[in-house]
């Protein structure tokens, strides 16, 4: 079973402040290139992964789905997706990812944003997602990317230069990584890039499109502290058809 | 044009040392994961893009290869991969891999060991590439990973705890690395893990497997120093399909 952190008091309360969480997918930085991997939804059936707050699941209707189904293993979170939707085509349903059951060939996209890196068993996870999308659906995802999840302690230090350098190891022992984040011992899985990549091929997924995540110029000049997210990807995004 | 530096003296005559040089395939630590990424060879046209010494030329020859076509931009190395080779199925090249032209539809596998780092035009080359295969070739390939391209200054630290960890930086910026290995100024070009999927996506090819290199735990028996190549990957190495 996935630690269930977002009920963690501490964890939720911080979380619940971040931009992301107040101001919904606009608070996300990654978010504009999360949506161009999208495919049409209107009309369609749509399945989100780790819907927290129900952001995605609102706005995918507000592109034309015609049915959401947004899963969290978060009780504290979905009972605030639910207050802040009042749409009978969105479902909240609380369930651990990693034994969710799901029908199947019933979506057209099945969509995650950053909670990947949480599920320990993601091969059992792609497998009950592939048989649950119709054929030609679409899997879009983002996670911490692989340089960001590897270290055992993160850590920036600066060069003789005066610049930012991420330091980087394990990155080829895939596993558990404990991070103070919010709160203390939040449990994260470190796997590579090629991992994700090649589960997904594995279970019959063609890749379509990959993006290691970095500022744009517009987002830095917006707020400069973003500018250290040029030196390392921070998100890896995913679009792979089924 | 790509830089030649094989026919600069000093690394010529550095990289003649090399294990890989010496040895051949055996020589290289990647070579058995690249080779389990390889196709059935008997009765098949093969192309090698920066074939060097021609060690993978006569590797495919023994495997039951029909043809072999081996490019290199390296005349110094094409005259000892000539010397070495007594085979009239095995052709060798000269040419720029930046400019190269190739026939339509005439090859089942394009490989190329450590060489698209070095190439400016990618996108020209992987265009080229694609035309000359026949539907449902592969291409396989090995590059420096992007996580040992990207850096400023490539470094090791040491941590608290005295572990090595390697320093990132720039990784979001693409494009011409210089560095001092072998003989100084070495040019080299940094891009995205993704960057290299999405060409070879746009280009119409299927990815089949990704692999981010590490030694083996018999490696690390065998050669101790190789312990710090799992800290971070090493070698990229990607199998496609036409």
């Amino acid at each position: 079973m996935t630690q269930n952190i977002y009920d963690d008091p501490e964890f939720f309360a911080g979380y619940r402040r971040l931009p992301r969480s107040v101001q919904g997918l606009a608070g996300a930085h990654e978010w504009p290139t999360l949506r161009g991997l999208l495919p049409e939804l209107r009309g369609r059936t749509v399945l989100d992964l780790g819907c927290g707050f129900g952001w995605f699941c609102r706005w995918a209707r507000e592109a034309g789905a015609q049915r959401v189904l947004g899963v969290d293993v978060s009780e504290k979170m979905l009972t605030e997706a639910r207050a802040r939707t009042a749409d009978a085509a969105i479902t909240y349903r609380c369930a651990d990812l990693e034994t969710l059951e799901l029908p199947e060939a019933c979506f057209d996209l099945a969509y995650s944003s950053l909670v990947l890196h949480y599920i320990e068993d993601l091969t059992g996870l792609l497998a009950r997602v592939r048989r649950a999308l119709r054929p030609g659906a679409s899997l879009v995802f983002s996670a911490e990317h692989p340089i960001v999840t590897a270290p055992r302690q993160p850590r920036w230090t600066r060069g003789a230069d005066g610049r930012k350098t991420w330091s980087i190891d394990g990155y080829g022992n895939e596993g558990r990584r404990v991070r103070d984040w919010l709160a203390k011992g939040v449990l994260k899985q470190h796997r590579t890039l090629a991992t994700y990549l090649n589960l997904l091929v594995r279970r019959g997924f063609t890749i379509v499109h990959v993006e290691e995540w970095s500022p744009s110029d517009a987002q830095i000049a917006a707020d400069p502290s973003l500018a250290e997210e040029r030196e390392r990807p921070m998100f890896l995004l995913v679009a792979a058809r089924a």
